[in-house]
């Protein structure tokens, strides 16, 4: 363990807890960075919490950030509906309504300010090929884009203190793969959150794209997935 | 004028003021995007309202960012003083301490967001040459890595409906050349606020970069700076 610092981008789900739980394994010192953005539900923020400190971060911070003033996605305008069922997910040459604008873009921009503040240039996102089921800013090029204005943006690169870098340790495994890194490295998936569309009590609704990728994930890694469905208790 | 949409960035300041009235003169429905981010002042804020109005922006939106959050500037964190006289203005090899860590990635990031919502692919921001004094992300450099990262972060770009273009219509401007452009185009300044450092009743220190800035752009444009500045009322 170094106190080399790194920000991580935590939103509660499977791939950033797998991705903070890498993070930590190559001896970083982790400031978790969360944002509240206009979701629907505040399951995947409470996840965060809990996540943040079961994986040992050295910081977690919350940042409320308002993407539902602009509208046009289904996770953060109440007007579209979030979709269920194989539509979405299945046709891979359409972005999903769940697609939220720029989002990436802006949760990277907040992540290069808090390192630049930390003197840290480490920034570590949970991005990976499954999640690109048709988010352009999932892609390795807008990665690289990213990193190369991030090196431009900054006094501290600019004064060449160092070179920002943006880890995506989990781009290119399976959902079935980031699964069982994460079960190696200790991660508690009971503690995620990935359902677009919890019931009251936070239980997942298993349909949504999120869920259904989930589940797939864990059936394919050959393990059981920890978190509670409504189907799961309608069936009994 | 054309129905198309410009999202513009309007920070209530002589510069942005004047990227407004460039982008109203090319026939751009502007969408004037304003932020609240932690500044010690309001006046900002206040003057940006003001000048969206003056110029006939199409719509305006105010929204609330917390880099005060990260600290780490002058202009968002208590702790360190605004500075005033020549020091930090003259020595063009050191970043100024109002510099805000990655704050026009940040502002381009919603920007782009709000953009891909309206349909609009054209964003204006008011850098310029003279800002550069020692900020990174002024240059064209990091402007047009930005404008690069936006073409491959969003769906619209990438399911070919359009490219994205960042425009800095006044970034090889001197100070005087933009408020000679502004004032040809019928630019109010006395609406805009320029100051880090106003006093209760909103009038200009006159000693901060940014004053001392604009009012060598007003004497070399030869025309008298219509804000009101403390010491010309100390002075009677």
């Amino acid at each position: 363990m170094t106190d080399k610092k790194a920000v991580v981008l935590l939103s509660g789900g499977l791939d950033s807890a797998t991705t903070l739980a890498v993070a930590r394994s190559e001896g970083f010192a982790c400031c978790a960075l969360t944002f509240r953005y206009g979701q629907r539900h505040t399951c995947e923020v409470e996840s965060a919490g809990r996540i943040a400190e079961s994986l040992g971060a050295a910081q977690h911070r919350v940042i409320a950030i308002d993407l539902a003033a602009f509208g046009g996605s289904a996770l953060t305008d109440k007007a579209i509906d979030v979709p269920k069922g194989k539509a979405d997910l299945d046709d891979s040459s359409r972005i999903p309504s769940t697609y939220v604008p720029a989002r990436n873009t802006i949760f990277l921009s907040y992540a290069l300010a808090w390192a630049e503040v930390l003197g840290s240039f480490d920034i570590f996102i949970g991005v990976n090929s499954t999640d690109y089921s048709g988010y352009p800013d999932c892609r390795k090029e807008f990665i690289a884009a990213f990193e190369k204005t991030a090196n431009l943006a900054t006094a501290a690169a600019v004064e060449g203190k160092g070179r920002f870098r943006i880890h995506t340790p989990i781009i290119n495994l399976t959902k079935a793969q980031i699964i069982l890194t994460g079960t190696e490295l200790g991660v508690d998936y009971s503690l995620t959150h990935s359902c677009y569309d919890p019931d009251e009590q936070g239980r997942s609704c298993g349909r949504c794209d999120s869920c259904r990728l989930r589940l797939k994930g864990f059936a394919a890694a050959g393990l059981k997935d920890p978190v509670r469905y409504t189907k799961d208790d309608e069936s009994k």
